[in-house]
């Protein structure tokens, strides 16, 4: 058994971890933190997990002598560049946040609003979009996990810039439910007004375009990418516009991301349409399209705490921890 | 035509007010406060009435030099007993709080947490259950406007007591959306909960409690009442269960209420179920019943925005300025 | 006071007529039609309707012995074709189907799966996109209404297509609530579905596109047009994604916008996002941009049952009697 | 491992018992019929379950020749009744309608509307309430498992029943989440309506009273049941009020509760509120309560599909089979 620990685990992300590892064989959940519910029970911020979790948060600082082979970051952003120059090199970190996903620390500024503090940390870390990167996640040491809107796009746009399918700009227009937010109430996730309203927000300058131009070549084809708010709790849909070089057929489409992506366990191709339930609490992405000939529609959903955050960041440990990849994530997406 | 005014504007109350002031053919919006947006338009605050609404919010000390006929107090509970000290005798004031609606300074302190600090404007201030007292309404100066679970409850139950049916205790479930939680974003207002939770909050405790001893005789048959969040936004639904002296037909209890409430008109009685969403964004107040002949359960429903706050705050307004009791109120209940 | 009559009262789109028609000045709704409901009193159906509403279904037969001024038709598609054949030349139609939109017979039969039964008749309406051709519908007998989709995304594009702003293909993700799907359940709007759903529908060939060809010149800009269902009860946003043909900056937009609509009484600039909540229960048309100085979005968005239906229907009723354009129809927008 | 089918699994019972089987690791679910959608593979129907689920719906006469173990019964009320005379009697069938819970004739068709078809086999079944019935339960051949509500408040209300606590009646407000009427879409369940509304049905006389009078003596304590809509997809949340012939104190409740369920794996006794999202996904049944010492309130929620069907039904299996009755049930409710 692998002893894994959480830092940050009172938030969504934090929350989702514990509700992954907890059905995850070979793993013990036996350490973390919140240094707002230090010394507390876990299961009394979360009473569903009554009889499930006897383990009550420590404060942060308390990590360095926390006996663990693994350790999952869940801090805001600008928290885990603090931590990580203190872990013991051998210890496996997964950071869910943006500090280690941007290797030009002016375009980390740009995005995030202060300057990294510690880029000499960033050259250790494999990005962990795990379909794109699997070899050098393989015995890990440092993983930065993507974003949400990143594992999203990024996979349902790999195929076509890798094959140099597209005529001029993509345009994106990604979806998300309230649970994106995290678990502090904010005006934006207020029930009377998140219930009834529809929104972009952060108009092109969402922080997570920064780690898609890591992994797609955008200087032929630009990627405008805009996100919006719903009325769902889980749940990432984004959709992709884009003009072919070439005529396409809806079956030329479906060959590609079956060449790509056929015997990936995560990913579902869908021949009608996709519908973000489909992925609900599960860590599966479900991909498809259509097409008019020369214009093509990607969709791609995942769920948000799943695949865009704590589930693929133990289908990373799995890779780093050299356990079979689909360990503890096989679940069914859960409808209704 | 009257001159209003609304000290605390930037909540949901104050909103409500504005919307059915906007709507109201003898007033004129001349005045609103917030200390928090002081200075700012109003309409930068509520996006949705560009257009609408020409004011700039001032702050709250400046109510004393506004030029107004009407003042609507929609502040936090205890603010509205500082202020009103220091207002004209002449101005119509109409509370909107739970400041002034206890005649006992042990009992307001018993449920509000805190002493009253000014009983000596009490003895001012008349009751604004429309129906229960209009006589004393007509030209009043100070009306304290009714909670919205007082509301609902004590127009289901008032023919009750007044007729001694009840044997025993009364036991109320009434059960709240999130906009009566206001429009500060809070743990149980966040969307991921509150868009998939039901839970009791305040077990046995509400403050609405304490106006309700005010106007029912609950010596013999005492009132047991639990308050419930739940998924919607807008709308109270009470349940008042009990049992009858003697044994009651369906008809029997429609007579009841007809007789008491035959001529309201904001008052309907429903045949079949009530159902919260008939009376959305309006004033009436539906009621219903079903009885086996010796148990009973009086449904009543209301929006609380508007019967529960704003709309009977403008009844009672036109009640004491001495326009007929339903101008600008009698608008079609809002579905889907 | 003009008679005014509605066939086909018994769904959404009719009953959004009730709202607008009973708060209307100068209208007397007089006759209103259901095969199913036939002889049943209005507010039976409409509980929330009670007390404002004293009129029983007639069967769509009688009403060619309707005393009418003015008829609107709330019918499914194919039966307004049928009936206006019968009806006096004099009397104002108002057809909020898509029989009357599209003048090309193939192009109908193509998006509506059925071939048009009265091409004769089309030639008398004029389509009442109020902003776009209002000078033909003042006095207009034969209206057909446009569709919600159509009005959210042809407002939304009119100045850009007229002015020839843009370089390549139009893509439009078009979000709408379940009142655009009607009265009548289906699986797409089933309450354990639809709340936790969101999905694209009708790939690429939804029916409103038919009408949008008619307006815009799509010839050298193609206008990729995907619908998708949110959990929204009532709204449509249309975000619009395009490359400009030259650089623009944010100002050079909302002049473009302002020289447009800077005098129409219902379409709003709106200078941050957009909020589909912000314009619910009314009439108006949000209009907001961002860009990079080569991509444009242009987010527009409407109520559907309102400026998407009855509420359009009615303001081009108003052009049509001759009464003030906005007569009835300046209502706030309602929130929470 | 056993050999599982279901009859009737196109339905949210059966959907939720695959959900069920596919994580119990001593179960093949090997049969699933289905009329309408005979011949179809069930992915097609569930895409959510793509990649799980290997199965094609059969049509339900087809069980007679299939080789199973197990069958679960999940078809509405009144065809178990027809096929179980045909069953095999040493075929362990577990039925989730209501057709085998009611031992007099009579009160079946009271409740149900329509004479009972085989009272012959009732006497052969347990009635499948785990905590009550369980040494009844191991090793049976013929289980009916309990309605939702029943489950909610026959636990809640079993220990103040048997000892006798109860001074006169005892009123229910039990309210559901729309999964609990199934897959078929209705008015009731139509989102524009679902979503905003809270209603009351089947006044009094909902069909789960029928059982819970078959477990609790309501000679000296009336049982007043009432059912609610509220715009919640999953649970149920039954709030139960009672005066108690003597005074009790908060832990006199707890320990009564402890001292009947303390044991129980699937029974959380909750010291403030109970949430129904607590248990969402999950088997748990959370109790609390609340007293002012004379009056009592009970609380019991519990995931209507799970408790309320499908988890209940593979609990029951378990004690059937002689395998651990936990097995493949001890998962984590899921929030948020």
């Amino acid at each position: 058994m692998v002893k894994v620990g959480i830092a940050g685990g009172s938030g969504y992300g934090g929350l989702e971890l514990i509700h992954v590892l907890l059905r995850h064989p070979h793993t013990d959940l036996v350490w973390i933190s919140s240094e707002r519910y230090a010394g507390r029970p876990a299961s009394e911020l979360y009473p569903h997990l009554s009889g499930f979790l006897d383990l009550a948060f420590s404060p942060l600082g308390a990590v360095i002598d926390a006996d663990l082979d693994v350790l999952f970051l869940s801090l805001p952003h600008g928290e885990a560049m603090k931590l990580v120059p203190r872990l013991r090199g051998d210890l496996i970190v997964i950071d869910l946040s943006g500090d280690f996903r941007i290797n030009d620390p002016k375009v980390f500024e740009k995005y995030y609003g202060f300057p990294h503090a510690c880029m000499d940390c960033q050259k250790d870390f494999v990005y962990g979009l795990t379909e794109i990167n699997r070899s050098r996640l393989k015995g890990a040491r440092r993983i930065s996990n993507p974003g949400c809107f990143a594992t999203a796009t990024l996979l349902g746009l790999y195929p076509l810039y890798r094959e140099q399918w597209i005529d001029g700009p993509v345009f994106v227009d990604a979806k998300t439910g309230s649970s994106g937010s995290g678990r502090s109430p904010s005006a934006s996730t207020h029930h009377p007004r998140r219930s009834q309203s529809l929104f972009p927000y952060k108009p092109l300058s969402h922080q997570h375009l920064a780690e898609m131009f890591e992994i797609l070549d955008t200087s032929s084809n630009p990627l405008v990418f805009q996100t919006y708010s719903v009325p769902l709790v889980r749940g990432i849909f984004a959709s992709h516009y884009l003009r072919t070089k070439t005529s396409v057929s809806p079956e030329d489409v479906r060959q590609l991301f079956i060449d790509y992506y056929g015997d990936e366990p995560f990913i579902r191709w869908v021949s009608g349409c996709p519908d973000v339930s489909s992925v609900s609490h599960s860590n599966f992405v479900d991909i498809g399209a259509t097409t008019d000939g020369s214009h093509l529609i990607i969709w791609s959903t995942i769920d948000n705490l799943q695949k865009g955050a704590a589930g693929q960041a133990v289908q990373n440990m799995n890779l780093a921890c050299g356990f079979p990849e689909t360990t503890g994530l096989l679940t069914t997406p859960l409808f209704p």
